[in-house]
């Protein structure tokens, strides 16, 4: 058993109304190394090109920056504007402090900035920061069903972003997003190699099909799309927002 | 450019006192199917060998509990032992809360439980627990070398382990210790596709390559060797110890 990560090549430039779902699948159809498509295949879809498509995009000439956005962006020689925009899309700002803004996203996400983005908006669009899309559940659902008419095959979808962590540096790519897979595999009450029961293992099996993929897309080329092969997962109905810690169960507020 | 991750067969159960360092260079010896090794290979070893090798275990019935040990254990049905282990093995208690214990243990390692495990450590051994090994960025190098001396190839090696993280339920493997990668790949100043420049990029190489492995790899099996092969990583001295978040720049003590 091995597993494989293959970027897929043939999506051009995407721009605001694009219909990324079709798009998708067209690549995929394409890729005619990896047809025909099997159970144990992933697609992984980065969220810059689904957020571009999905007009998630704010135009920072337009924003008019309140006080503490303008004296944060001061202090720690960030823009204001952009700076504006983390504060309107946050639910909770959760740290405010050495010039990074953690806030909890609309969606329940907490990352830095918000997941908004000013690198690889494209070219001619030099103010434009992308928003993350505003179901990426949602937006999952929608590139798998175009898959599945497409090709005739239910390809488990997953819409990555780069996320940030407390206490190590870096960002790993996690799912945002997920249609047609559990994003978490309970393995609470399996018993071990030694016949012991497990107590606390969850894996986070979404999460590290995200960062499988990074290793292959990686951050300064346009490559939005990788498809893993041979990965241990369990298809069916799961959403991220489910696999969100909640509020009240966290110990990090 | 496609990604491969293999996992590697061939060690059998380990004891302490085992030579891993030994016994993984002739495991990959033997996967002739890999040889030669290639620049852009990577090897993951799971956390729990290494520290059963090196003797980093903890037999729970010679453990005394203190009182704080017995009273969470009773409030949360947890092992009283082993939550004084936990305790022991902390430079610091982070969280204690809701049945959870979060601590920084003495490598800086901000983690559940202190890394600390009873799954899968052997048939013979129900009250045996493992630490986490004593410095695992220099257990690295000694599977490196041995590598090198027996296939001449220097090798990078990253030791994994699983960790939870806020906010998401479920637990990723990631970097605890590497011996000729970088874990950190900073892409600050570099441009993105569109020429400009990205602020704050940097990789987390080191944990995303854990997580891939732990896809072959898995929990209840025991296979605890992956070789990765067409990963985007730099070589270089890199140590895990480097890439945690200094508790002065810490957001979330």
């Amino acid at each position: 058993m091995s597993l494989q990560v293959a970027p897929l090549d043939g999506l051009g430039e995407i721009v605001p109304g694009d219909d990324v779902p079709t798009l998708v699948a067209e690549a995929l159809a394409a890729a005619v190394d990896l047809l025909p498509l099997r159970l144990d295949d992933v697609l992984v879809v980065t969220q810059k090109i689904v957020s571009k498509a999905e007009g998630a995009l704010v135009d920072l000439t337009t924003i008019e920056p309140r006080a503490e956005a303008l004296e944060f962006a001061r202090r720690h020689d960030r823009d204001a504007r952009q700076v504006e925009v983390v504060l309107r899309e946050a639910r909770r700002v959760v740290r405010m402090a050495n010039g990074v803004i953690i806030t909890e996203t609309r969606h329940g996400f907490v990352c830095a900035n918000g997941g908004i983005d000013a690198s690889n908006v494209g070219p001619a669009s030099g103010s434009v920061v992308t928003l993350l899309p505003e179901d990426p559940d949602a937006s999952a659902d929608r590139i798998r069903a175009a898959i599945e008419e497409r090709l005739g095959h239910d390809l488990p979808v997953i819409v990555s972003d780069s996320f940030g962590r407390p206490w190590r540096y870096g960002i790993v790519d996690v799912a945002i997003g997920v249609s047609g897979l559990m994003p978490l595999e309970d393995l609470r009450g399996v018993p071990d190699a030694d016949g012991r029961v497990m107590r606390s293992t969850v894996r986070a099996v979404a999460d590290e099909l995200a960062s499988a993929a990074e290793l292959v897309l990686g951050k300064t080329a346009r490559r939005p799309l990788a498809l893993i092969r041979g990965a241990t997962f369990q298809r069916g109905p799961g959403r991220v927002r489910d696999s969100l810690i909640p509020p009240e169960m966290d110990l990090f507020r």
